[in-house]
């Protein structure tokens, strides 16, 4: 059965974007913190087209994360740019250049309606505004047999964890405190705890603990 | 210079006792689940008198809790019982029966003057109604140059960590989602921004994280 598959970075403290979201933070002040374990590993680099990197457990953990992933499923807040209606002259394309590093179908959840937009290197950004069963349902068939990823952001993963959707769920844990920001686990009701621990790899700079539908 | 140390054990989701405490669940219902893994080791089983256990990794990080603590600091929902005013005819005197696996000076914070209570094996309970930077003064002296450390509850911990007097913090983080409960990390402000990661060290069933004053 394929599978939806969350994964996302987090602070020790609980946040995954921190205070005060904007174009110029966009994961909010300090939220890069979070991310600063992955941009050295080739896992990460080879979907970006940059050379090398380091092979080391989270390597390995990032790797896993993209296997056999067919689509990936997103919120309005992810794909950036403004809130609200979308800008029909300057139109805001997401944060990934010409060439997103998806390569696959991705569905962005979205209260404003948009034709699709057919980037470079495969990626497709369909927007979806009939809600997250919608996008999954939409994604499951994209994906051809595949797993969908849920990439995020907050918002968006709190509502599929909430409605109990989410198969499997990587926390990479930053042993960093950002004090405010985005929670992630935040009224989310019993669903999560249908969730069970599967595994811990531990780095310095982040742990990786997985989640999976008992 | 003698520090203040405080651990604690915490959900992946952020909690550090589950709902509803009371005194059937003095931790919150489910909130069992995070002490657990303590129950096997050889460092937690010694102070309580019981022979053998696990010495395992997070044994060794257990033995550390307890290496150079010279007095302890306690909020009066860790101390338990109830709330309000001591009852006068059957005083609570704590979880932990006639011998106390302390076996040092422990302060307890409360609104509720009271007299000390000198129990077996070395412990003594002093109610301190003056609030946090005087239990803690009082707790440093009577360690007489040894650390001091924080057991907790949430609520106390809080109260220090928002006052930046945490010197080090270990969080054994276990992997089970609570969904609801008491948090550690909220409200906390800039101050526990001083403390950084030191070390991570991982079990299949606990991640220990230690920061410490920069």
């Amino acid at each position: 059965m394929p599978r939806l598959r969350f994964r996302i970075s987090m602070s020790l403290d609980g946040f995954v974007a921190g205070p005060d979201q904007s174009v110029e933070d966009p994961i909010g002040v300090g939220g890069m913190r979070l991310h600063e374990w992955v941009f050295p590993l080739k896992a990460w680099r080879g979907p970006q087209g940059l050379q090398g990197g380091e092979e080391n457990a989270s390597n390995d953990v990032v790797e896993d994360w993209l296997q056999n992933i067919g689509a990936t499923v997103m919120g309005r807040n992810m794909f950036g740019g403004h809130p609200g209606p979308w800008n029909a002259r300057e139109p805001w394309n997401g944060w990934w250049g010409h060439t997103p590093p998806f390569h696959h179908p991705v569905f962005v959840l979205t209260h404003h309606a948009r034709k699709s937009l057919e980037m470079q290197g495969g990626t497709t950004f369909t927007f979806v505004t009939e809600g997250i069963e919608s996008a999954l349902e939409q994604a499951m068939r994209a994906a051809h047999g595949k797993d969908v990823a849920l990439a995020g952001g907050a918002s968006a993963a709190r509502q599929y964890l909430a409605a109990g959707l989410v198969d499997e769920m990587d926390i990479a844990l930053v042993p960093v405190l950002l004090g405010k920001g985005e929670r992630l686990f935040e009224g989310l009701g019993d669903k999560p705890k249908a969730l069970v621990h599967v595994r811990t790899v531990s780095m310095p700079d982040v742990t990786h603990v997985r989640f999976a539908r008992a």
